[in-house]
């Protein structure tokens, strides 16, 4: 594949794209102009601009996730990687493969000091599992192959390649196969005996699930496991993708608030970590505990990062002597399917959080992907779901706001043939709101639901709880995101986007029906 | 000011308070609680929320470049403060004071790895002139005098000051005094010495000024200087504020495009540099030059960043036997005044990039302050408004797009007597705009002018200079940022921002006078 007349940035080009990239989200810049270019050519990549670089990352974590292979990012120098660094860490904690292009300054010209040029290997470190420069046009493509390696090998990682301008114009370049994956760390044999031993007590145990143990294969071993041994699946509050409904194992998501979790997790006395880490609070109190797990209740790591979860389940379940069954990609065994569906009735009257939660499990479409950044007002909303149709879930990783609109953005390129319910509370939407205008250019379909409370309710709660007095006005006013109310009808409509006001739980029901069956994205707007 | 019921937070606000820290721009998260209870109890602090964190940067550089002190902003963790960073990145060019006061975890939650963790200094250190994580409750206001102090020091810059919550609930806060700042560095006699005979050679040549040599009293100077010499005053592309109109010194801003600026710059023979760089183009290209000065031209740095540039120019005209004058802040001498003033008259007819050149001119309030990323849609601005009333003008120094909005937010907050006149084009006005609702909330007298030309036009140019052919339908999807066409109106509604959409010149004016008579912030936009 070697074309002396092939520059740079081609290469780097078709690299990803016979490594089976297929999506780049992007907003790039001058120093990024070659790559366009390439880009232009390739017939194998769809390109998707964001009018904001959180949109562009966050995008690139919903594609992945639900395409289980990686996207690309392109940014423009420093402060294009800085804008999207933000939803880089929410990727991050999600182990997302993510491939970042981030356009640098041809190397002759950094020494101007000129007004774009900053650290931008510093800015990328935080967030990169793999961080290059490249150096050399003829090497790009190879850098680009490994960077793709290295995000797709196992736990999945965030790769950062940053291409100065003469390295994507220079001659020379060769579009380089991907290297092999590096395999998944095997699970110990003697931790599957031993959590078998554990299963087997009939202590009370719940298997705490991240990854892949969430999904397909691992979540139907992790069904047959707690069918025949009476143990209990839960997730951490932040997770990646969690596969439900359609007769899925029902899993438990460990509450945020730490005396709803410590309640949730005192009947356990034994508790198996498959790629999940030991639960505990986001943030420290000055005089409560951080760890909601009941005292001497056993914590014991079945698998870990790099590891295979669902490979680790299925061996768990056959040293349980249990028959592998066939699944779909909720976890479900094939011959269980609909039986399980309980879908709750259409609710009406006045809007509740309760309300509204049994509106969405009422009307959610078969196969919808539903992102939740709901925050404070989805209490209530994955019971109301956990035995309707067959979706996916996606949640806030890393706990940074402004996640769901973009993750929306990137599981609906990623699943065009699939619904998207993107639940977000307001004041995590205004973070990332460019994304609307997103949805609409590439006519994505995704429903949007923006939870007005007007306030940033986990902050107003965590200071009355801190024993220091109630909020005066000065800290209200930092919590309280009203004065003047987000009319995000209006917004959505100068993104492109239609939007309406659900005022009652009919209206609720009846936005939602509407956003399922109509072409292209809509808003609807509930006031709490 | 020691007190053993006060914890670390309190003495942190008292310092800053103390030390004439008037505004904090915020979006706290958690575990900066403490924090803001003590912003709740401290009278000396306006605190000014912004829905995102490109918000809170930008505003608290425009709030210094106005104030001329820093602002402090507060921020939520790691995720936080990168999504500030790309304005301040924009503020580390323009050497803005500013002090960021950044929460962290407690120390002990740390070992936990929560979800929130990231590596805060590592995502501070690219824009940090001064980077300290605080280790003590009792230290922390000393830390934050240290802060202020560091950002104060000429040139000025950005002091990060990382708390982890322990360290701000734990006792025994002390209020710091100020440290005495560093003094600027003198000037060189001799330079003084030399760029004089350069003047007196009567060699064409130009005074290149940055910082404050732009303003007041320096700004006077190099007017005097000029007015003896026949030197002409020039500025960069990238400055952070410029007093302009009401008799003062006409400063010609070097043009962005390469071709445009070597047009300028072919005349001189000698170059003095007050503060300044040598100009040189934002971008390298392949074959293209990247110093726009001409082949011979002698280039003298009479000051450099960490001098008192207008210091130097007193000296410099002194030097020239030059008599100090009387000045306004603006650099007007005081008995030379409204007699320069030279209005446009308005303009009428069909919407044009001249006509609303103009218009601004004919309409701006005297006393205003011009925010201007007008980018491709600018041309003509600085020149109709060069003998108008007097004013300021700020301009984007980091090329990081999206400083406008919150450039006029700070601008305002340190200026409520004064008019605000923000020029955004519309792709970087979508970086922040979340801006416009805290100019509703604070009622602001900001009048937005949005220039919607559906394109990152500065982009579509340089690819098509680049020599790779013209853009195909991939590469324009990547520039043209209409289907659909943002609509400015409506988003401004949405923050609660009134807004209108100008049809013509004439509606241009009338809406333009509108905003600058009528209360609180209000949007113009206008289709190109």
């Amino acid at each position: 594949m070697s074309d002396a007349r092939m520059n740079g940035a081609e290469s780097l080009v078709g690299t990803l794209a016979s490594g089976g990239v297929a999506a780049c989200f992007a907003n790039p810049g001058t120093s990024e102009m070659h790559i366009v270019a390439a880009l232009d050519r390739e017939k194998r990549m769809r390109c998707v601009l964001g009018l904001f670089e959180g949109v562009v990352t966050g995008a690139a974590d919903g594609y992945a996730r639900m395409a289980g292979k990686p996207a690309c990012t392109l940014l423009h120098l420093g402060p294009g990687l800085a804008n999207g660094s933000a939803n880089l860490h929410n990727a991050s904690r999600a182990h997302t493969p993510i491939v970042n292009i981030v356009g640098q300054h041809a190397r002759g010209h950094l020494h101007f000091d000129t007004p774009l040029k900053s650290d931008i290997e510093g800015i990328a470190r935080p967030y990169a599992d793999w961080l290059r420069t490249s150096s050399d046009s003829v090497a790009l493509g190879r850098d680009a192959a490994e960077a793709m390696a290295t995000a797709r090998a196992l736990p999945g990682g965030i790769a950062t390649l940053i291409v100065p301008a003469d390295v994507a114009w220079g001659d020379g370049g060769v579009v380089a196969e991907a290297p092999e994956l590096r395999a998944a760390r095997a699970t110990d044999a003697r931790a599957v005996t031993r959590a078998a031993a554990m299963l087997r007590s009939r202590v009370p145990t719940c298997l705490l699930l991240s990854g892949n143990a969430l999904l397909g294969s691992g979540l139907a071993a992790a069904g047959q496991i707690v069918a025949a041994t009476g143990a209990k699946l839960l997730a951490p509050y932040p997770f990646a993708r969690m596969g439900r409904g359609g007769g899925a194992p029902v899993v438990e998501r460990i509450p945020y608030i730490f005396e709803q979790a410590a309640g949730l997790l005192k009947e356990f006395r034994q508790m198996i970590l498959v790629g999940a880490e030991i639960p505990r609070s986001y943030f420290a109190h000055p005089v409560k505990e951080s760890v909601p797990v009941a005292a001497g209740c056993e914590v014991f790591t079945l698998a870990s990062p790099g590891e295979d979860y669902a490979s680790a389940l299925i061996a768990l379940a056959a040293e349980l002597g249990l028959r592998e069954g066939a699944t779909d990609s909720r976890g479900a065994l094939a011959d269980s399917g609909s039986r399980r569906v309980e879908r709750p009735g259409t609710p009406s009257g006045a809007i509740s959080i309760a309300g509204l939660a049994v509106a969405v499990g009422a009307v959610l479409p078969d196969d919808a992907i539903v992102v939740d950044e709901s925050m404070t007002s989805g209490r209530g909303l994955m019971d109301a779901t956990a035995r309707v149709g067959p979706h996916d879930w996606l949640a806030n990783t890393g706990g940074s706001i402004g996640i769901a609109m973009p993750l929306a953005v990137g599981a609906a390129v990623a699943c065009p043939e699939r619904r998207v319910l993107c639940l977000s509370a307001d004041g995590s939407g205004m973070y990332t709101m460019q994304a609307l205008w997103t949805m609409a250019r590439e006519g994505l379909n995704v429903t949007v639901v923006v939870y007005a409370n007007r306030v940033y309710g986990v902050l107003k709660r965590e200071f009355s709880g801190l024993g220091i007095g109630e909020p005066g006005e000065k800290a209200l006013s930092m919590f309280e995101i009203g004065r003047p109310d987000l009319d995000w009808v209006s917004l959505a409509r100068g993104m492109g986007v239609p939007g309406t006001r659900a005022g009652s739980l009919e209206e609720f029901v009846t936005a939602l029906r509407a956003g399922f069956t109509g072409a292209g994205p809509s808003l609807i707007q509930v006031d709490l």
